[in-house]
């Protein structure tokens, strides 16, 4: 028999890094083209957080080599604020490590794995280091980093590092290299085509594998105004961080600390909050108990509190949106978006915005999802993004694809098979920010069905829906109206003549009156007969019923 | 513009405790009922595999108890060789230690999160500590620890500590309770139910929180054969993996390395290996450079060398499992199962085991998935577990489903809508047993889509699906012949009459001699119109091309 003693000399700890490699489809890295895809998007995705935080217009150049076989050399370049020589190590060679996790606020990354998930998988599939040049403005030269990520203890190996005196990064940036196996796929570039759109004011150069260059350019000139950070609102918390929060705080009374750490919590609702949970406000934050804790939790679901504040979210805009759209879709028929105002789930704001593509010559319709399990060739094309970056893989296990499929799209003259998504010539996009995007899995691929977020995407994607239907039943009727004229007026002239014999009067006259009359009553008809506008009150009716 | 340095300023570490806390969802703490499973299956789950390793039968006490309303406290006992107090804090307070994540050996916990998420879990929603009684042999009373987990550190902290005097664990075991946020569903005891299918060697005594209680009892009194822990298999390691163990290892030379360090590598393989990479056998392990890895793992795919050594697999056994699936389904027409032969996925073996419960009444058909994707209240009922672990979650997402749906069902006489799950009065079991079970999430609810299991997991469901269709097609041939018998039997009395008043014989013994003639005639027209046995050909075949 083993015994208890036996199970203990082989019980050990676990890097984080160690679990991430053994289970590294967990980070996406499941196949050779998605790997690939990854490298570019995490190391795009950081570029641009850091170019916005900054208040700089994004700049990007992205490269991708094909060395050898299935090996790859992906190199992203930016003109952010660069990062300081001493924190280049474990921004890109130790999971879990980086500014946005503990705070709330609207950025891409919210993990603190994506950049050096790159580091890992690059060394575990090559062995190679990954490179980084850094340019910040206090300081003249070029820092030069090459690392590994020490899988054992989670923290970075540096193999060479050196001031350089080139001059390629301009007054700030970075430049990452890495060198993994992978697989090149067009997803590339559907990755970049979509960045573009959510981030019009990005200019984004590309060199694919086969020297082939694309410039994605900007189409505004001008950064959206930056999400501001939030304190956690009260709907959200739960025992355990509420705890935390009561140990760390320096606020003095259970009042103070009610009003200082949360948002939305004035003097009144904080004194509310200890009415209804039977607390004393001059409690010590540090001598309250479990049981007490428990009672303010109970109290703070009672109380009605403000929304969070909404400036810590940063929509594209549905102008930007639509103009952007509309550049990268020239030859659309019609184009709309639209941005909801925000909600909240678990005291988390977000937003939904939705846009709308339709009637696309039937070559650019292409599926560019990632994965084949949607793969029905009359559905319309989904894009959907989280934080303004595009989600490319997953789209059936997303909480917005059920937004979608949930919507009665016949309503809006768009086909539909029973529960899937529509079918048409029309492509969809949608939209979630937050400060905290719930993901079903660490590749980010794909967001969580939370009731809240799938019940707003779905109103977003009906306004978005009634501007369509109102553009296809214009369209309708003028194709009706046409049609009336073209029959009326292929027998208009005989008829005429023939009145015009009987009645002894100009039939050229009388040709005249009766297209007037013919015209004026289409006109008057399609007036009363305006089924349309009725929908769109039923629609209406329903969402606020639903609120 | 904000500078690097700012940015400098906010970059910190993330605990990985802190991680799982924010993504609770990525654990399967999504909500209240699912959370409340995964308290007793992580228990269960660590309480059988201890058994199991140290050679106990295994005897389990399940407990839940609902102190206030949605508050549940979650006891599990086992007879295992308990915990030494050194390692109790760590085992149940630190995400991401524990003994089975760096050894290749079957085992239901693999990460080393489980248990410490349950006290993750409860004190982020009710504040209270996990309890822990240990009795090892070695020492005479019981340890009794009280801790939580520190979330910033990912290190636990211990309330209380001490010594008793009770006798409630007998020579060895284990108790550990939970407080936690939950909501009490069926789910429990399915999970319970299929446990004890899968284990049939355990013995489980449940009560619900209503007080019933149930005894899951043995019908096997003995323990499978223990797996033996796996060296790795060339095939499957990766660049960072054996650059790593080239590291690490002892061996003086790259030909003894490459005997020492992996399985089914012998001399004249190492040899191989080293004459295709065109590198000197004799290099020390240290002095290998990347250039060489590279090669050295080039050539270990080339070589053709031995599967890894199957004893690392413990199997049900298609005898036990089938005499599981009867003690639970008494009233079941037809019950059989299969094993297949061990495969290997990137250097990892793998098997296969299927069960068949055929005609069961209506009302055992419920449908005990956890999700409801797959609601369809015609499909059989699909029964998943990953080394003997039932998965009651994320059906639609797990290989296993993608398998079953993938045989063409109708084959086997049962009804299948194109693509989906077969429909009749059907459970299926599929059971996947490796030393390593690739998980779509830490949740471990579904099994990644590998292409080698998603093929074998085929062969093995269409193995039983004949051996059910040989049934059904004996069920089907019986029922015709009766029926035929039946229609000659009604009228041959008068045919006999009439034969024997025209003949002037014995009518009684004309009826007899017709009805030998009928019953032999249909015996011969079965066996000469045996299509099922050509089609059980020709399935074979399939398989032996796609092999």
């Amino acid at each position: 028999m083993k015994t208890a003693e036996d199970f203990a000399k082989e019980q050990k700890e676990i890097s984080v890094s160690e679990f991430f490699e053994k289970n590294k489809h967990l980070l996406g890295f499941d196949n050779p083209t998605k790997s690939l895809l990854m490298a570019v998007k995490e190391a795009v995705d950081n570029s641009l957080d850091a170019c916005e935080e900054a208040g700089i217009l994004p700049e990007l150049i992205v490269k991708i080599k094909n060395t050898k076989e299935d090996i790859f050399v992906v190199s992203v370049q930016d003109n952010g604020p660069g990062i300081v020589k001493e924190q280049i190590p474990r921004v890109f060679g130790k999971l879990l490590y980086g500014s946005k996790f503990h705070r709330l606020r609207q950025s891409r990354g919210q993990q603190g794995i994506g950049i050096s998930s790159i580091t890992l998988y690059s060394q575990l599939t090559t062995g190679e280091p990954t490179a980084v040049w850094s340019k910040v403005e206090s300081h003249k030269k070029i820092h030069y980093t090459e690392l590994h990520l020490n899988t054992v203890k989670n923290e970075p190996d540096i193999i060479k590092e050196e001031d350089l005196d080139k001059d390629i990064l301009g007054e700030h940036g970075v430049k990452v290299e890495m060198i993994l196996h992978g697989r090149y796929r067009r997803i590339v570039e559907d990755y970049l085509k979509q960045t573009s759109i959510s981030n019009p004011f990005a200019k984004i150069s590309y060199t694919a594998p086969d020297g082939t260059k694309k410039i994605y350019p900007r189409s505004i000139n001008e950064l959206p105004k930056a999400p501001k950070i939030m304190k956690p609102h009260p709907y959200g918390v739960e025992f355990g961080t509420l705890q935390r929060m009561l140990q760390k705080t320096n606020s003095k009374t259970l009042l103070s600390f009610l009003t200082n750490e949360f948002s939305s919590v004035g003097t009144q609702s904080a004194r509310q909050i200890c009415k209804i949970a039977k607390v004393d406000e001059k409690l010590k934050p540090a001598e309250i108990d479990r049981v007490i804790i428990e009672k303010i939790i109970k109290a703070m679901q009672t109380v009605k509190i403000q929304r969070p504040p909404l400036d810590c979210l940063s929509p594209i805009g549905a102008n930007e949106l639509e103009k952007s759209l509309k550049r990268e879709y020239p030859d659309a028929e019609f184009v709309t978006s639209i941005t909801r105002e925000p909600d909240v789930y678990r005291g988390f704001p977000f937003l939904i915005e939705v846009g709308i593509v339709y009637g696309l010559q039937e070559e650019e319709k292409k599926n560019n999802n990632g994965d084949e399990d949607e793969k029905n060739s009359e559905s319309v094309e989904l894009i959907r993004f989280a934080n303004r970056v595009p989600l490319l893989y997953q789209q059936s296990a997303c909480g917005l694809t059920e937004a979608v499929k949930e919507v009665d799209w016949r309503r809006y003259n768009m086909g539909q098979k029973g529960g899937s998504l529509p079918s048409g010539p029309m492509k969809l996009v949608i939209h979630i920010c937050s400060v905290w995007v719930p993901f079903v899995s660490e590749s980010k691929e794909a967001v969580a069905s939370y009731p809240e977020i799938i019940k707003e995407a779905k109103l977003a994607v009906q306004d978005a829906g009634r501007k369509l239907s109102s553009y296809l039943s214009g369209k309708h009727r003028a194709g009706e109206a046409k049609r009336r004229i073209q029959i009326f007026e292929r027998y208009s002239g005989e008829v005429a003549n023939s009145i015009g014999l009987l009645t002894k009067k100009d039939g050229k006259e009388i040709e005249k009156k009766l297209k007037d009359m013919i015209a004026s009553r289409i006109h008057i008809k399609n007036i009363e007969s305006s089924e349309h506008e009725e929908e769109i009150k039923k629609d209406k009716n329903d969402n606020i019923k639903k609120k």
